[in-house]
């Protein structure tokens, strides 16, 4: 093995280094303290689980990225966690016994076994918050809220959001009685935005002119805030689900129109943009600069089911990392000391206040640190004083 | 797989629920600004790498407590970090080109495939420092100092430090011209105290009077500062490696009687506490009720060798989540307010200003929340208010 070898790190993980690190918990501070006035508590779900309890729930996407170690103790295998959704998820419904509205926040490591998205990592800094037993849109409202409040705390600016629910696709796919493999086969040509195609693959399967006009039109559906109103036009007749899934789009874009009046709507009708866990509306923030979306979350009901508490829940996530990366974060700076090696009990004691009262003081081991220092610490007629340097 | 299994966490391995959590994070933070205010910088290591990378300079005692897990996108082998130290190192030998030193410090979860002393934790949040350069007492006794305090920051009282140096039972050994059988079951009987076997053993050895006292006495040297004196005596002609270890902790027992005069010192000179890449001076700190060391550290100098950087260096470590175990934390509480569910500019304004102050502001989504807020929003004469509830 080369020397360069031992140095490189895998494709898609990365280490911050001093001036890196300290804006990363600079964030991370300032967005757990927003969360918390917000009303949300923290909990830390472990790093390791078995994997049966692990990707409950939460849908194949996350076992293909995460990944698996065996227990030496038990014989089984674990995941090292890739989304913290379903362990949230299983502290709601097993560990906290209260009814009503539970506000949970977290923030951590999470691995990925293949890198996500255009930045590539595997190794993000997972933050995000959620609500269980809240079924209704204000809910929705708030966690959506605070997601842009996150992106915007972080000094991120320009940002376009992106809002969808699932019951439109469904509501559609299921007016049209579709079989899975033909749901299947047009997901990938919504996916694709392949119209012409589409309009093909619609006219074999024998269906009526309003099926196929749906079919064909729902991708078309996509652009700002007149799109929810084409939506009402076309599809708003065929079941009560769409219909309300719908109005319930209206309802957040007012409130973000109102809270927000900076970030940009953006409907995409046919897009099913998130994990499969997802059951009501779905949302992603995008900035530019970065390919990824930057924030996303939405609703994800009876997720709690399989630990046997089925709650309603609507939640977002971001990478702190990524936000650190985006954004301009500014460390404030402590003024610096330079103190001789302590010998004495008043020079530790006189190094120990200044320490307490915010002065950053280094013992002088060697005249490279020392020739940096803002102040010097210097016996005077007998007694420590902080001097300019 | 029934209910319960679901709920199940693999033994050694836990979750923090909001009380919990809320004094982690708050000891995290404190603990972090008191290494900074030392001078020393965060650096967040990945928690992934190349297995080569994580165990190179580290000794095989890692090796078998890290996971490992294939990377799908090289084909190697990576591990999940079980241990800063040797991440740390290579970010020092590589990443900071600085000469001179470097104090770097790090917080961060850390996994062991087997449950690690009497708590058996498999994921401890480990938090560290270490200065890199400086091969002196100095940075021993700042580094040492630096433990000592961070516990007594985190409100740990009756701390006893056990105090040791690899060199004096290096240094007998080979005065003795031990195989490296002999030697190694040498270490087992000192481990295991057997002092009668011992005898035996030595006995059967063919060395000079003379050797056989060094060989027998050296577990006795166990106590408090006395011991010291009795190896001086006992060893200090055996070479000058011997001598200096010796003079070394006599200096950094001195420097801990005078800053932290109630921490009790012991010193057991025949035991090898810590891992295998310790090249001078150990140390590790014990609080009544925690059967393993709350703290540990010792220097390793040379560990960059294998990055292309031989640096001396110097260090220790703690587990953030048994600081908090043993120590009463105090977490101040913010002042509830509950609001209506925001449907104006004038009250969302109000209740982010009310957040920014310090508040903790609760959209009231259902009555059970809402019953324990310290104060209420209303709406008088046409504006939002702060009423105590």
């Amino acid at each position: 093995m080369t020397l360069a070898d031992r140095w490189l790190l895998p494709e898609g993980v990365d280490e911050a280094l001093p001036e890196q690190a300290a804006k990363i918990e600079h964030l991370r501070r300032t967005l757990l303290n927003l969360h918390q006035s917000w009303g949300y508590q923290l909990v830390i779900p472990p790093l390791l689980e078995y994997l049966d309890s692990l990707l409950t729930g939460a849908g194949s996407d996350l076992e293909i990225e995460t990944f698996k170690v065996i227990d030496q103790l038990s014989g089984r295998l674990m995941g090292v966690r890739a989304d913290f959704t379903s362990q949230v998820a299983r502290i709601d419904a097993h560990c906290l016994k209260e009814e009503g509205v539970q506000r949970l926040s977290y923030c951590g490591s999470v691995l990925r076994t293949v890198p996500s998205g255009l930045d590539g990592t595997r190794c993000p800094i997972q933050l995000g918050a959620e609500v269980y037993g809240h079924g209704g849109v204000e809910s929705d409202i708030e966690v959506l809220s605070l997601m842009l409040q996150t992106l915007s705390v972080s000094g991120l600016s320009n940002v376009v959001l992106d809002l969808g629910h699932v019951d439109i696709v469904n509501g559609v796919v299921s007016a049209c009685q579709l079989s899975s493999e033909q749901e299947s086969k047009l997901a990938d040509l919504y996916r694709a935005k392949d119209l012409p195609e589409l309009e093909r693959y619609v006219d074999t399967l024998a269906l009526s002119e309003e099926q196929s006009t749906w079919l064909i039109e729902l991708p078309r559906l996509c652009g700002g805030q007149e799109v929810l109103e084409q939506a009402d036009t076309l599809l708003a007749s065929i079941s009560a689900p769409v219909k309300e899934a719908i109005a319930l789009l209206k309802e957040m874009a007012a409130a973000v129109a109102q809270r927000f009046p900076t970030v940009g709507l953006h409907f995409d009708l046919s897009d099913l943009m998130s994990y499969s866990y997802h059951t009501g509306v779905v949302f992603a923030a995008y900035v530019p600069g970065h390919g990824n979306a930057i924030a996303r979350g939405g609703r994800y009901n009876n997720i709690g089911q399989v630990f046997g508490r089925s709650r309603p829940a609507t939640g977002f996530s971001t990478d702190v990392k990524a936000l650190v990366s985006l954004a301009e974060v500014e460390v404030a700076k402590s003024k610096t000391v330079v103190s001789p090696v302590s010998q004495s009990v008043e020079l530790w004691q006189k190094v120990n206040a200044l320490r307490a009262e915010g002065y950053q003081v280094i013992e002088s081991l060697d005249e490279v640190t020392a020739s940096e220092a803002d102040y010097k610490l210097d016996l005077v007629d007998d007694a420590w004083q902080l001097l300019p340097r």
